[in-house]
């Protein structure tokens, strides 16, 4: 059986067996992949109401029980502190380690939450025959920090970053169209055309991620990215955070086609 | 100026300077109208959870900060304390007062969150010429008990309430369509049709409100109720909860229209 076609627990599975490694990209097609953040308790309250109160930059798919390594709805029979390929550990905002499991550090008293990911309507508008110029290139997203404030929470605050997509106007209505659709990950474009308009000074030079090509007629498509929920939860500098690493997704056991709002 | 034309501050200001008692409806006419609940932040990350969990009973307005009286987009000048008309405080799960404020109360621990209730989508309903028969009939809306459970959340669990508005199958088509676009007070029934599939033997007997005539061919369509989430945050009898008492409801800065997912 190939890893495409495998379902969410026989990748789970392998991973925490550490039979398998490395970006969960293509694996368990039509499955939906989650970023993961992991928090003591006392942040726990302030990080959700920051979910809830940016939406399209950080949307919620489940939130775990205190100390509670599965998840209601995502995975029931999941055990997060295995279930990642590599984990990052962040102390005081510091990366400190990249383990293949957290067993060690995941006490009664953590809080695990999975986040949405663009895979999802990436492939969305690729079936409505729209173009994803990274996908066809064969890179990372790019990605740039906007001069847009998240709605703070707590100690939680920052500015919001995007993921770009060029396309053609008409085909821009069309995709925000289609992302109305997937409000659980990242809902319709933050932004369309001007980069400026948002405090991006060249499109050429993304802070995460790799520049693509922008052809003739095309605007640039701004949709929130889900790596502000990491980097607003590093900036707050909290003791202990437990993240995926990047590419390094959560397979749940929710299909893309059972989502939507 | 009549009440029904003024704006939410002018009628908070009323209610904070005990110049207005009583029921809020019909006030400040356009203008969201909320459920509050009111609770110690040791249970405020379990409750929120609840209402991310629960959206069709639980649909979240806003959530203030910690030791906050205000909110950041319902309410920015609001007092919580003050600009509810009458509360209701309970302990351990018991009525203890009803006061018209809850200065004393209302500590830097409490968090207090806004809850959507459904005068905003029966305004929908009338303006595309659907019957509401209670508001015809000029009481309470019923409601009912299911024997659905909700999404538990940490101390939070209980059965589902429901409301009630009987009419034809083509308007109840209609009546789903249209409450699909107020995801942020109960969006879509829970059920359409037989009240014994969800736990409700007697429509003429509710558990809260009063009753309405069923006519020929009508069936009845059920709605999420804002009473679940006060009676599941009564039912986990905390040391303390504060919610505004039934129709005295919290006015808000954000009109109807603007809401929306």
């Amino acid at each position: 059986m190939s890893l495409s076609s495998a379902k969410p627990d026989k990748i789970r599975e392998l991973i925490r067996n550490e039979k398998l490694f490395g970006h969960t990209s293509g694996m368990a097609k039509g499955y939906v992949q989650a970023n993961v953040v992991i928090l003591p308790e006392k942040y726990a309250f302030d990080f959700l109401k920051f979910c809830f109160r940016n939406p399209k930059t950080c949307p919620l798919l489940d939130v775990a029980e205190t100390g509670n390594a599965s998840f209601p709805i995502y995975g029931k029979h999941a055990d997060i502190r295995t279930d990642v390929s590599q984990y990052r550990v962040y102390r005081h905002g510091e990366l400190v380690a990249t383990p293949n499991n957290v067993r060690d550090l995941f006490t009664d008293e953590m809080v695990s939450f999975l986040i949405g990911c663009s895979f999802t309507f990436e492939h969305a508008l690729l079936e409505a025959g729209l173009p994803v110029r990274h996908i066809e290139e064969q890179h990372n997203v790019p990605m740039y920090v906007t001069n847009i404030q998240t709605r703070p929470s707590g100690i939680f605050h920052g500015p919001l970053t995007v993921s770009m997509r060029p396309m053609l106007m008409q085909e821009a209505i069309k995709a925000t169209e289609i992302t109305a659709r997937y409000k659980q990950v990242h809902g319709t474009p933050i932004h369309i055309g001007d980069p400026a308009a948002i405090g991006i000074n060249d499109l050429d030079r993304p802070d995460f991620g790799e520049a693509v090509q922008i052809k003739e007629n095309e605007v640039p498509v701004f949709w929130g990215c889900g790596v502000t929920p990491q980097s607003v939860a590093l900036a707050a500098k909290p003791e202990l955070v437990i993240t995926h690493a990047p590419g390094h997704m959560f397979v749940t056991d929710v299909l893309e086609s059972q989502m939507g709002d």
